[in-house]
């Protein structure tokens, strides 16, 4: 009901709308429309109330809300379920307690703040309250369990395209799927897989987006390496619309992907790579070397040219750009 | 402590040991020792009181308790550490959530009987109270999760190696992870993988081992389709020898695995198949076909001849041994 009410005030703009008339076209009383209008400014909306004329829809909050999300979501099917929290330890550990309930293909969870992101490889994720969009899609992909590592790439895919469109920046992907800006890290996803033999129960893609941290969200360590989309936006946006934005990317690369496969989704990969092309170092499980980063192959895996000329695969582990020989400031 | 008096009354056979002499080695008082040996009666333990001369343990109860377990179980760290219960929904969902929290590596979790007992895609499991083995173990192996699979493959020959030794059978695998004996279903292996891109957080093997369940333990639908071991076993054996048998394999097969590849265990699942060689039904996610089943690639997947000539592989989906192809009187 918040959610039509919504509607109809932003369809009227800056022409007040009498509740009469809001009651007379959801077919509720006046007095359950007021009191969903007293509900909405409780949650942050700045709905102006003009004597003997009705209600303006001043301003939305800077929240999340799954209302929100819904008036300017496009999508078919991700996201259109949204479970919200305002704080949460981790949206990837809800997704999944919540995919192993049953819940359906492209649930989308979503908080303002999280207690306990998680980072790859067991690292933590700072989550400042509504200083970022920390959320969690689950997919439940027709992909083979050995394939599902290319959906974290085709998920840095469709973050990277949303931000550089939406906020006018150039921000770049370093192998596998961080988000890098000014050679900061904007952009962290989580992805993790719960399969059995020859079938994906489901994928849980969780993304964290400092759209506007501040220095002072990190510790010490972290500072001089993270960064968010307010220092270098050139265009205004909203994590309301970044969110849509991204969510609808995911949606048409994934039905891209199990139409067509997965070489479109490499391709642009390739586009947005700040890493390919660059001198890398490599710390393998067993190893650490130094190379020339010179593809992903059809897997996803990183190819790196050793200093001895040898090709090397890299499938886990970590790459870091050599900052020396970084181009477009790319190294982190 | 009930373990080390069990230990010493083992120790001791046929000769009745007195409270005095336990409570003398394992230095505790004989009032605790005498109700150790009472908890264990009420357990199932069938001990004799020899007036004046002590007990002697006559015959262990047939329940896989840690202890008995324990005190036959050889390996270096699968399954010594045992979360044991009389009955749970599923030993696989147990396992799961104790690796969830961060268990250690070769727990084993096992119950006398399952209420919810899981297949591969979804199926139930019928596992009746001590009529069979329903166990899982969580390994944390460093391979990629593309490699995942392989361990469902490697736990098919640990379980097959084991019972076909102890029991005198000649059971076999059914690709991917069946294991028949007289073309009927013995042994279930469900294989669950928690990854995340480059790295297995944990794998979930959960076993179903049919010992000596009976016709009527099953719906009629899985009546001709069920065997156990006891059915044509040529050696007596006890669901604790099989159990500790089954681990031992598992941690050799996964050791060698872990320092030379999957080649080996893939050579002795080729041994043990009953799959390859046979006509066979393929039951794939987009097409059902015919054809000959002649190998299992790098992967373990099946590599399936056409009538068409045409080679395919079976990643998914079903596979039937064609009944009226059926050598060795292997089918289901």
């Amino acid at each position: 009901m918040r959610k039509k009410i919504l509607e109809l005030l932003r369809a009227s703009g800056n022409v007040p709308l009498s509740g009469e008339e809001i009651s007379h076209q959801l077919e509720v009383s006046r007095t359950a429309i007021w009191k969903h209008i007293q509900t909405l400014k409780n949650e942050g909306y700045e709905i102006d109330s003009v004597p003997k004329k009705g209600y303006i829809l001043k301003e939305a909050p800077n929240r999340l809300f799954p209302q929100e999300i819904l008036s300017h979501l496009q999508t078919k099917w991700l996201g259109r379920s949204i479970c919200y929290e305002d704080s949460v330890a981790s949206t990837n550990n809800v997704a999944k307690l919540l995919a192993n309930q049953g819940c359906e293909n492209g649930l989308l969870v979503v908080a303002e703040e999280q207690s306990g992101g998680k980072g790859r490889l067991s690292r933590g994720w700072v989550s400042p309250h509504a200083k970022g969009i920390w959320f969690s899609v689950v997919l439940k992909p027709p992909f083979l369990p050995q394939e599902a590592s290319k959906c974290t790439l085709l998920a840095a895919v469709a973050v990277v395209k949303a931000i550089n469109k939406l906020a006018g920046v150039e921000a770049a992907i370093k192998w596998p799927n961080d988000i890098l800006l000014m050679g900061r890290k904007l952009v962290g996803i989580l992805t993790e897989m719960n399969a059995e033999f020859g079938h994906i129960n489901y994928v849980v893609i969780g993304t964290g987006i400092n759209t506007n941290t501040t220095v002072d969200d990190f510790p010490d360590e972290v500072k001089p390496l993270a960064v968010c989309v307010a220092e270098a936006a050139k265009e205004p946006f909203t994590r309301v619309q970044l969110l849509c934005d991204i969510l609808q990317n995911m949606e048409d690369l994934y039905e891209q992907a199990v139409s067509e496969g997965f070489a479109p989704v490499l391709a642009e990969w390739r586009k947005y790579s700040c890493t390919l092309g660059q001198e890398v170092k490599v710390i393998a499980p067993d190893m650490t070397y130094f190379g020339q980063a010179v593809d992903i192959d059809d897997e996803g895996l990183l190819m790196v040219r050793k200093e001895d000329g040898t090709m090397e695969k890299v499938v886990a582990g970590d790459v870091s750009i050599r900052p020396a020989a970084a181009k477009n400031g790319a190294y982190a």
